[in-house]
Formats: C-alpha cells, structure tokens, sequence
C-alpha cells in the first residue's frame, strides 16, 4: 500500500544544525553538564515542595523596590502577536504551529440577523488554539528533564498526557513580578544584531552591565537583547527563528545566572542560548542545567525593540517588570505579553 | 432520515432566564439604551482611529502614581485557573467549553527514550485550545455591537470570520496598566456574596467607596466584588455561573463610570452587570451602552478573594493593576491573568 | 496559595462503577486475561510487519461476495453526528470532549461583502477538533496495551505523544469493506434496549444468529445490537453512556471471536463489553485481550436503528458493509460513518 | 505602536494567479455564470427542502447495479493521509493548516504506569483539530454562494458562525454511494500529468470515456485524473497545490455535468476546475455555477494513482463507489476516505 504523502521530517529537533563550527569549546559536552548540574543544584534549596525554584529569590522586598522604578509611567508590551504570521514553520521544532484563531460569533452574523438579537445588538467570539511555546512565553519548571528527572528531583514520568502534575506554570501565577534589567548586547557591540551562532560569554554580560550602568541583582528578571527577532521582523522572514541557529549566551551563563541569583532569564530569541549547540554531543546543554538544576525560569521570544530604543535613549536600564503567566493548569509553559513599566 | 442526537439546546443566551420578577425597573429598555447610548458616546472623543477607548484616560500620570501604590511587595494573580474545571457548561452560552490542554511532548516519552537524546536529555510540551473569553478575560472593544455599528461608528461587518478587523484586543497591548481599586460590595454589606439578581446601585457604589475610604479616579481599573464567585467554588459547583443568574451592576452603571471617567470595570462574575436582566426587551443592556457607545473595557470573571481579604486586612483598597493582554492578533478579547500589586 | 477552581474529578475511567453486584463471574479476572491472552494469540500469524490483525480475514474473495448481497440499493449510515450534543459529558472519560465546529469563512461575511468577490460569489468553510474515539469510530490496533506490549508484540513506548509510530489506523484505510452481520439481541429477546450490566454470552449471540437465520463466516463484520444508544436518543440524556454502564459482550466472546474468525466487532454501545466489568481486578476485561493479543478490530457508538429496522422487517440480517476510517496517520483510532448496503 | 509581525499575505485566494495568459477563453465571465446559472439551475427540482442536489439521481436502482460491479473484490482507498504534511502552506487559502493530531493518552504513560491499570493494561488515545477542506473531502451544498443565495435559492445568511443551517454535510450521510466511473485524462494523453493551466474540454471528457470504453450514466460519481497530486507526490513537494494553478475541467464542464445528470465529480486536484481561471472576472466561475445553481456534489483531492494503474491494467473503468462523509452537523464538507471497490 501506498501511502500518498510527503516524506517526513526529521523528528529530533536541529538534526541540521548539529555540524557546528569553531565555535565549539570542546569542553562543553555531557560532562560539563554533568558537574554544571551537581555544583548548581537548587535541589531542596526551597524545601522538597517547591515549585517555582529560582523565582524564591524575589520577595516582597524586590517588589516593593521594583515599583519604585518607575518613574515616566511608560509602559512596554513584550509579546509579539498571537496569528499565522508566527515564527513556526511547517518543518519546525517540535511540531509546533503557529496559533490558529477562529470565530464563535461574528459582525457579520449581526448584520445578517443571525444572534438572535434583531436590529438591537449583537457580539463577536472567538477561540484560540496554539502551542504555549509557539510566541512569546515562558517555560515552566516542568519542561526539561536531565537524566529523566525534573528540578527538585521528581521523575519526568510525573509529566504524562495530562501534563505537569508537578511545576506546571500554575504555580507561578503571582510571581512573575520584580525588577527587570535590560542587557542589549547588540547594542553594547554597536550592531544591529547579533549573528547566529554568536555565543555571549559571561564576561561580555558583566561588561555590558557595567557600560549601562547597572548591576545584577538577587532576584532580578535579566533580558537579553541580541537583535535577532527585529533583524527577522526586517527581513519579513522569520526564516530558522524557531529551532535554527541563533545567537545567545554560551553553556558557562548557567554559573552567571546562579552566582547573581537571578529570578528570570529571558531574551529575544527562540531558545535563549547560543545555537548551533556548544557541543555535538547533545541538544541545548545550557537547558538541561538551568531548568531541571537550577529551577531558573526562562522567557523566551521577548519583542524588546521599544523597550530597547527608550533604554538607550535615557541610559536607563531598569525598570518594573511584570509578566504574568495564565494559569494553565499542568502546563509546560504559557504564552504571555511581558510588561517592562520605566 | 432520523439523525440520531439530542435535541438542540437554545441558540440565544439566556432565554431560560429572560422571565425577570420584580427586580425589573421597567425604565431600563430599549428607549434607555438609546438615550445612553446617545448621552455617554465617546465616538470620535480620541479621534476617528482611536482603536482603545477609555483606556486613553490612563496616560503616565496614572501609570507613575499606580506604581507608588506599592508599599508591602505583594501580589495578587486574579486569573482562574485554565483546565477542564471552568465555568463553561454544555448547554451554556455561545457554544464555549473549558480550555483543553493536549500535550506534545511528555515526561514519559522522556523516560521511554523516544525523544532523541537518549537517557540524557528530554522536554515536555503542550497546546491550548480555549474562547478567549471562558475564563479570566479582558473583552475588546469589538466584541459588542449596538445598532451593527462597533464603538467609534464601525461597521459591525468589519468583524468577520477573520476576526475583529478593527477594534482587536491587540491595541491594548500596553494599555492595561494603571491604578485599580476594589469596591467590596459583599463585604460592604456583610455578607459573603450578594444573591443572584441583585442589581449594585450607584449609589451603594459610591458608598461602598467611602466606607472604604477610598476615591474613584479618572483612569482607574475599577474591580468589583459580589462574591459570587467565591460562593461557587465553595459549593465546588459553577451552576449557571456562566451566562445564568448572578448579582451586578445595575443598568444605571454605565452613567456612574462615564461621569467617573474610569478606564476600566471588572467583576468577579460572568458579565459584570445583574442577571436576569433588568428589561424584557433586549439582552445585557448595559454591555449593549458601555462597550459600542462608551468603548469602556470591561474584565470579567476575575478572582478576588485574596485580595478582598487582604484589603479588608489593612483597609487599602487602592493598588498598582496590572493585566497585560496577550497580543491576540483580530481577538475579541483576551484570557489574562490580571495581578492586583500592593 | 489558593487555585480558584473545582475539585478534580477522578482521572481513572470507570472509578464510579467498580462497585460491580451479582453480576460478577469470579472466573474473570487477572487470570482468565493472562490465559486468553496465550490462547488467542494471533502474534505473528500475519507475519511481524503486520499491522492490521484479524483485518486479514477479509480477502477479495469475502468482498466481492459481500457485494452480492446488494439486492434492494438500500444505503445505511451509521455515524452519528459529530457536534456539541455528543456523549462525552464534563466528567467523562479521559478528558475526552464532543466535536466543536467552528467557521473559517461564512455566508455572513458573504452577505456583508467581506470575501473579495463583491456581490457576485461567496464562499464557507469550517474546521473540526474532536478525540477521534468522541462518536462513532473504529479503534486501531495501537489504541490498548496488555503488559505494556501492543499486538504483535510491540512495546507500548512506540505509542508516544507523536502517536502510533506502529498499528496506527491509516493500515486499514482499504480494508474496511466485506460482509457485514447484524446480530439483534434487544429484538431477540424482544425488548427496546437491553439493561446496563446485562452480559451477553456466547450461547445467546450463537441463539440470535440462529433464530435470525443467519450464519457466522470468517472475515465478517459483526455489529451487536443492545438497542442502548436508541434509549438514550428517546430519553434526550446519554447519561452513562460514555464510560459508565451498559449492556455488552461477556468476557467469553473473545473465543467467540477467535472461533469465528471474525474481521470486526462493533456495536451500538460505548465500549461493546459489558459494564459494570466482571470483575473488579481490572478495567475493560475483554478489551485487554481482543485487541492486543487477537488484532481484533472494533467499531464504537454505531447507530444502528435504522438498519435494525430494515433488518426486522425483510428478515435479511447479512449486507455489505463499508466503513472506510479516514486515513490518521499515527492515529489511534477514526471516526467513521460506516454504511450497511442491502 | 509597533506591532511585531510579518506583513500579512493577501486575504483572497489565488490574487497571486489573477494574470492569466493565453489561456483565457473571453467568452468566460460574469454573464457566462449568469446565463448557465439560469439555464442548468435544479432550484425546486427535487423540492423545497431538498437538502442534497443532484445526489438525487443516485436511486436505490443505480445503488444495487453499482454492487455488480464488483468482480475483484479489490478495495482502493483515496484518502490521502491527515497529518503535517498535507498540501496547506502557510500563505495558502483561506487560512487553512494541515491537520493536527494531538494525544490524550500514550503508550509510553503506560510504561510509566501513570494510568491507573498498574503493569496489567493501558491505552492510547487522540484528538484531531482540522479544516473539513484540508484533505481529500465532499464539498457541502452550503460551501459556495452565487449572488448571495445557496442552492434551492437559500439566504447565505442562514450559514453563519454556526454552521450551515441548511445544505449541510450531515444531509448525505446515506447518499454517497453509487456507480463510479474514472476518466483518465493523463493517461489518455499519455503522460504522467497535465500541466497546470490545462483546461479539460467537454469533448475531451467524452473522447476520454470513448477510449476507455465507458459510459457515463445518471447518478455516476465521476472522478477525473489530471495526475497532479502524483507530480508533487513524486516531487515530495506540494507547492502551490492547495489554491494555485491546477490542471482541472472548463467552465464548460457544468453543461456537461447537466447533460449527464452525474451525481459527483471528483478529482485528483484542490479544485476540480482549471486553475488559473478563464476569467479575470471572478474567482472559480466553475464553481459558482455548478454548487449553487445545480446543486452538484464536489468531491477534491482524491487520490487515485493505485486505482488508475488498476483500470489501466484490466481496463475497466466503471466499479462501485463508497465514499461516506462523517455525520458533521452543519458542515460545509467532510473530510473523508472514499473507495472504489473493483
């Protein structure tokens, strides 16, 4: 029998992109995971109940701080918008798709009469159906397993068909607020962008805070700016955003992010870390150490060009940030608008 | 031909409940509804594009000053949580359901190794597929039409099955941000909820106001609370939560929150306006004035228990609010997670 | 922190109805599954590639000689209709919903010129989400697991979140044709609707066959009436019938099925054996061994009224039957209309 | 505001193929619609209410005589499979995606002994979420609109957010049975596949079935192979398959169909008719003539390689014909698995 389709696509993401170049430090591989993992363990740190890991850091004190950020009232919307116009493309990570929207009731049923109402009123309703990572989102704790585990110990097999019985994104709900500091590293370099594969080591990190003027502080949602979402948004062509090669922080941020005890990480890109992989010998090393070691909370596909452009132009780097999750009960992940409030 | 189903439930909302009693002030109808409609229209008042409505009230003014409300650090997340468990019924309103989570990517693919990476590495992933308006939701502008026109003078045509071509969630992206007061009209009254059909006048707003010692402000992001939620999920049982009977503002609202200039108005509950409503001749009443004549932004089904509490704890009523939509490209609304900061 | 939702309902199908009564064979059990199981075995018989099991039965011979009983023209559909007044209630099995339809494109929007083509055309189009075991469906062979190994000995991991890498429904998309048999146990023991929990034994469909004058051949598909699905319509409620009681096939007619070398068994019931299962050491007694062990396909939720009628009245219970699945890759089952042609 | 998206893609289908060449008949426009919709119109034919069209001249008569056409008992499913890699493409028509399959259940939750049968048992279980167009599918009557009416001169209003209140896909659930006639116009051309832009004549219909030593009679399903769907097969490239240029059948074609008084025309293309249109006048003026006016029955995307080479092999081109819709109240079509049974 015949069956009448295209040949598939490789199921395993960035099959393609695994023949990475001098960019590899050799050093960084399973073992280098492996000692990442143990010496940045948040295992217990919060009591074996925990659920949220590294957002522990932020307490009332941040939040109160934050608020006094903000001083021109201005407001940044992050997320970039939910339609078919999104960075998935049919042969992307994952099986993700782009997020499809259709009506329950429309103008159009109004006019014609059809609601029910007559010539006096009338409604539209719509649905919504995508991939919690497919835009603008954030990883819940329960997204990556190293060695079949989650962060805090649990078996990956407590994540079935019904989702994160354990660190769903539910229990984030009030926690995604503090202060938020903007790293533009393409900025810092003069670019408009960074190039893929171009991975930003810790000491660059350290040396953009210090241009800016600002410091890394407990608690703190750091954004990363590398330019590569507005370099696709020119482009008109989001081309491999999702999945491909990208810039992004090297396997070493992940003792960055626990000696600053950072909340958050986020930036404009797909994945955060640098791509293709510091290593062939295994998919997104810097993944599998913050998540199910750290318990960091990751944001990824941030728009932060306004946020950016205001930055720059009043040499202010800080700001409130508030980002709620929706509770998606026992979800990987949620798809957000991150507010930056300067 | 037999087709072998049940018998359809009824199309138009509510029909079950249209037989009001005594509660029905016969002035509310269609005759009010014009008169409102012609005397609060803030058509053109932001200018023939203005995509937002009484959001305009809210400018950085507001926005700095909210963020000085924050004294103690803590917050509150208002959303409900986003699962099988929600409001929505088979025979409710509009043909909604409760979100359905499906997962992509599980735990237990990980621990089977059929996800590429060995025993070393694995993800989990999942997809929702939700009416944007089922659970904690902020409506847009273009969800209501009076008279097929939209607010700002549209055609409601303009809302097709593509979605809200004008008028779409997406230009309050970074709009939803500002100073939110609660107005805890059950707890004003000493109850735990207000009954069904209760109809909140603006006068016992205004008391409830002053009893709390706080004062409506141009701009605000007004929430309030009847406690009908709260009563439902103690009874674990949504009932007709969702489009039936419930406690709210009365008709006369829309006259309250014009000459208060707020931004906004949330409830606890489904509809934020009393139920049954207050006329035989039309549906809603007050949503047919508020949205098409005033472009007043309306949240409804927000969780507010924590909060209630806490202001009845230390008597503030006033608060940063922050409710970011997502970036819903046409939507009529937004699910949200809509945090109250103090 | 409080979750603002319902109490889960259990997740387990069937919880609510373990408390079996009289009707228990104490015989049936862990036990009788494991020696079935050996007994019935159709591992390998069809080779280690196959993937469609007792399918095989069926050969040109039996179709072109089920297309001789085409006598009247006479066409029955059997599926029933796939919208929101399906059997899945809220507290169903397995998360499962009822079909939701939503519109792509409208006569509507046609009506108000939204489409691009003026006043001259128009078009509409609609899109469907469903579990495709939520109506009248066939399992696929990947659809049930005994010992964690599907038919033919597979491991039950090749059945992960992409689907059924193995025994997925699309192998049959040409095999669902042959010789169809209707066996009437309601009318046999001339009743509407057979009770829940009523077991029907191997003697009595061997009576029904008899009394009906029809013959058992090999490769047949075989459609049991219980006459509930007809109850349900009548009464306007599925109540139960998705996961709870019902009438059905004893635990014995797996050695019917084997002895008569059937192609399928299908029925006008939720899950064709009976329930409450006879016993309480597992879910599903008959499920475990038809399918993994035999490779015996199964047709759910057939309407059958219509052709139960026909039958009565011409005394003809044998037909051509064709119910082509739709060709789900991976899919763990299909919702079908399967017809009856006499 | 800046909102962070790719520039959107035409709404209308096909505006990228409006500049037709050569091909172009003049004579084909908005008169040649009007004056075939008047001259072939069925309106009142069959009744008020008929809700099926020209599926009428299929009798219980020609349904008996179809079963004598099975010799073989050789069974071809045309049902192209439903997953990611179907011929919808990101910019493509009306919005459509490729079906997704989503799990609700998997083999490898019951390795982990997440479901609750402990190591006894387990199961796998799906969900499906597609455009009912998106594969091999029946058009409904409801699908197309010709100056705002439906066939048997309905209101397109009467098909709004909730489906087509008439002339919907549910209509035929019994009626998709038949005599089957395939007219291989590439092989009678002797080569692989036409050439988009191919227009198929009257004449050359008839000479297609004069070679092929066929007749076509009232109530035939008639299937046309261009060879298209094979080129991009073997391509393993869909390109503008889904809503570009196509080899397909004239606009004559609807007096052709009138004149056989066939039941269905099928075919291995997106759109049965020639693409792109002999008209600049109007999108798919075959169309709009041939669903509205006479109430034919459209069936797209068949897969009929395996069939093809089968007549090409015994030279007979006639056999029954099965192709059951799902029950989908309201539909505008069905996605389905149709056969021709040999």
């Amino acid at each position: 029998m015949h069956l009448p389709r295209l040949r598939p696509t490789p199921y395993a993401p960035g099959n393609q992109i695994q023949k990475q170049g001098k960019r590899v430090d050799i050093k960084v591989g399973v073992d280098a995971i492996a000692e990442a993992s143990k010496k940045l363990s948040n295992w217990g740190r919060w009591g074996e109940s925990d659920q949220i890991g590294t957002l522990n850091f932020v307490t009332p004190v941040q939040v109160a701080a934050a608020a006094k950020l903000v001083k021109k009232g201005k407001v940044f919307g992050m997320g970039i918008p939910l339609d078919g116009r999104g960075p998935q493309t049919a042969t992307g990570f994952g099986g993700r798709w782009n997020p499809i929207l259709t009506m329950l009731a429309t103008g159009t049923d109004c006019i014609s009469e059809r609601q029910g109402f007559g010539s006096l009123g009338g409604y539209a309703d719509d649905a919504i159906y995508m991939p919690v990572q497919a835009a603008t989102h954030w990883d819940s704790l329960g997204h990556v397993f190293y060695q079949k585990k989650t962060y805090n110990g649990h078996d990956a097999g407590l994540v079935d068909s019904r989702g994160c019985s354990i660190l769903g994104i539910e229990h984030t709900r009030d926690r995604m607020v503090g202060r938020g500091v903007l790293l533009d590293v393409a900025r810092f370099k003069g670019i408009d962008a960074l190039d893929d594969g171009y991975g930003i080591s810790n000491d660059e990190l350290d040396a953009v805070a210090g241009k800016q003027g600002v410091t890394i502080r407990e608690g703190d949602f750091v954004i990363v700016r590398t330019g590569q979402m507005e370099r696709c948004l020119k482009a008109n062509a989001w081309g491999g955003y999702a999945g491909g090669n990208a810039p992004g922080v090297k396997f070493e941020n992940c003792y960055w992010a626990h000696r600053h005890s950072i909340a958050a990480i986020c930036s404009d890109t797909w994945g955060v870390e640098v791509r293709p992989n510091e290593t062939s010998e295994t998919q997104q090393p810097w993944h599998l150490v913050v998540i199910p070691a750290m318990g960091l909370t990751m944001g990824e596909m941030f728009f932060v060009k306004e946020l950016a452009e205001d930055c720059a132009a009043d040499g202010i780097y800080e700001f409130m940030f508030a980002g709620p999750p929706l509770v998606i009960t026992h979800g990987t992940g949620s798809p957000i608008n991150p507010l930056a409030i300067k």
